[in-house]
């Protein structure tokens, strides 16, 4: 693709030569220096800054700018990957949408601030193309970092306050949470309690809009709560609503996992679910599905969003301009509402 | 740490005044090329390639062979991930530990030949300094390419056929298992069944191996099943056994997920545990304690293993020699056995 401007390219021999090592070591110390004394590579690193020498992958890398690598970006507490179903269906997706373009998914974490900044340093040097962000709390300042070093990012879920800069994959938060509330009310529900993620999320800030708008005069503020994505969350969340105003006739807890917690504590304060108290939840991403009982809730078009995410990061890599994409939805009902 | 031996360094504006472009272009085109035209970005290519620039960190990278990374590289099958709770330990403990040495750990998978391709080149092209192999199947072609490579690895669990190759952080599997077989000896139980992983690895080789020696003559074949490490093939295999043998006093699982199985398994044809037949498990990663009723188990030490894997792996980078590092296990005694 680009001219080679120069005249003969510098080889490992050229290298082995100013270095007075053999062609073996200076290839060993390339590709990382295992077996090689430190004397060998102070010689074979002297060289290589004497000659300018440039490894060819090195020298592909800086032509094409590629590493042929993308990052799934986690900026989540460890637990949650394993926890919360949604992380791996993402992921797989991800994967095998990105292993048809010949690309290497990494996955890295960055929760802690150490490893923010590790992570900021590894995705800056090149050594991924583009970043898919799972998960989008408000102000992420790794996600303003990635905007700064204008690195190819997409993210799941509206990044809050960086709407207009950013590619996003999502669904219709408010719309999708308007279904549901609908489906509640058509059930004969009139006091229904909303257990919600984060404010500073999409999914918790705008499924609870959705909510309220569909919910109208009904909407009660003392049915509503919002903690974290988490069972014990929904669970805690939950008994501050029975303690404060008794049991609701049905409760829409905005992810699965929520759901599962709230109906355990539902249990425990002697409610039958959904006999005395339905419980809708939304995701469905496996938890519903294996609960008992199976969970009514929205289901998020897992497998789209994974294969929207990388062809938007794919085409930021190639430097074609994308818009964000939305996508539908379904209400799929089960047993607990 | 290395002379610099050349005159002026070539800058971006360099780059930028040869390529006729900004040097916000030029900047551009090097992290990654969004939001450039095709026309723009092929001049920035032509003029790195004529003035033979070289961008900081590929310098960095070049003269140091550092990519500041670390793969933890899992060649199974995704939901091996989710399912089985000893990945999850162990990527936490190796990111923890990487972290403190400001260094970034990135998950890959290469499960599917392509995938392997992929990760292969990633980590060849220096993207990454060393690998901590997480699974051990006999005559991995992936663990055979990075060796050819000279990429610094290391393995958890015994790599079959290059144990001389490659440092190793592992338990000692055939000791281990010798312990388990005698305490349920010594609870009174005879006929005591195995059900234990694939031949190709050292968990399902060598514990197999301690069982056996520690039954001496009342090992008995038609008690010994080998499939995966899952809860499937555990209830799988304990379902042929019944049927070939009827019920064993005892059972000793290889694996906490392959007891969670042989339970199910048992429940299921009408036995009660441990009240008709014990069973143990092996790894006590989460799953033993959290199953009802909790499983007597070995207890690997998932923390030390992690730390292990990290400070061999970096030695390696460091291009110092290390020997493998054999870890005690624990027997943990609950309700099952």
């Amino acid at each position: 693709m680009t001219g080679q401007g120069q005249a003969k390219r510098l080889t490992i021999r050229d290298v082995a030569a100013v270095a007075g090592v053999s062609y073996g070591t200076v290839s060993r110390v390339l590709n990382g220096g295992h077996w090689v004394s430190p004397e060998a590579r102070a010689a074979v690193e002297a060289a290589v800054a004497r000659t300018g020498y440039t490894a060819n992958h090195a020298a592909r890398s800086l032509a094409t700018g590629r590493a042929d690598s993308v990052a799934f970006l986690l900026t989540e507490p460890h637990h949650l990957l394993f926890s919360d179903p949604t992380f791996a269906r993402l992921l797989r997706g991800a994967t095998e949408a990105l292993a048809q373009h010949d690309k290497t998914l990494v996955l890295v974490i960055a929760d802690t601030e150490a490893e923010r900044k590790n992570v900021e340093r590894f995705v800056r040097a090149g050594h991924v193309d583009g970043v898919m962000l799972i998960s989008s709390h408000e102000a992420n300042p790794l996600l303003l970092s990635l905007l700064a070093a204008r690195v190819p990012t997409v993210s799941t879920g509206s990044p809050l306050g960086l709407e207009s800069e950013i590619p996003t994959v999502a669904v219709d938060e408010a719309g999708s949470a308007r279904i549901m509330t609908r489906y509640l009310l058509d059930k004969g529900h009139r006091r229904i309690a909303i257990i919600t993620g984060p404010n500073d999320t999409p999914g918790g800030r705008y499924r609870l809009d959705g909510f309220r708008a569909e919910m109208g005069t009904l909407f009660d503020p003392a049915l509503v709560e919002q903690d974290t994505y988490s069972s014990e969350a929904g669970g805690r969340a939950m008994a501050r609503i029975l303690e404060r105003s008794g049991a609701p006739d049905a409760v829409f807890a905005a992810s699965d996992i929520i759901a599962v917690g709230a109906i355990t504590a539902l249990r425990h304060a002697g409610y039958s679910v959904p006999g005395d108290v339905a419980v809708a939840g939304f995701d469905d991403s496996g938890l519903a599905e294996s609960h008992d009982p199976p969970l009514t809730t929205m289901r998020q078009p897992w497998a789209e969003i994974s294969r929207a995410m990388v062809e938007l990061v794919l085409a930021g890599i190639d430097g074609r301009e994308v818009d964000s994409v939305i996508l539908p939805t379904e209400l799929v009902v089960r047993e607990t509402a």
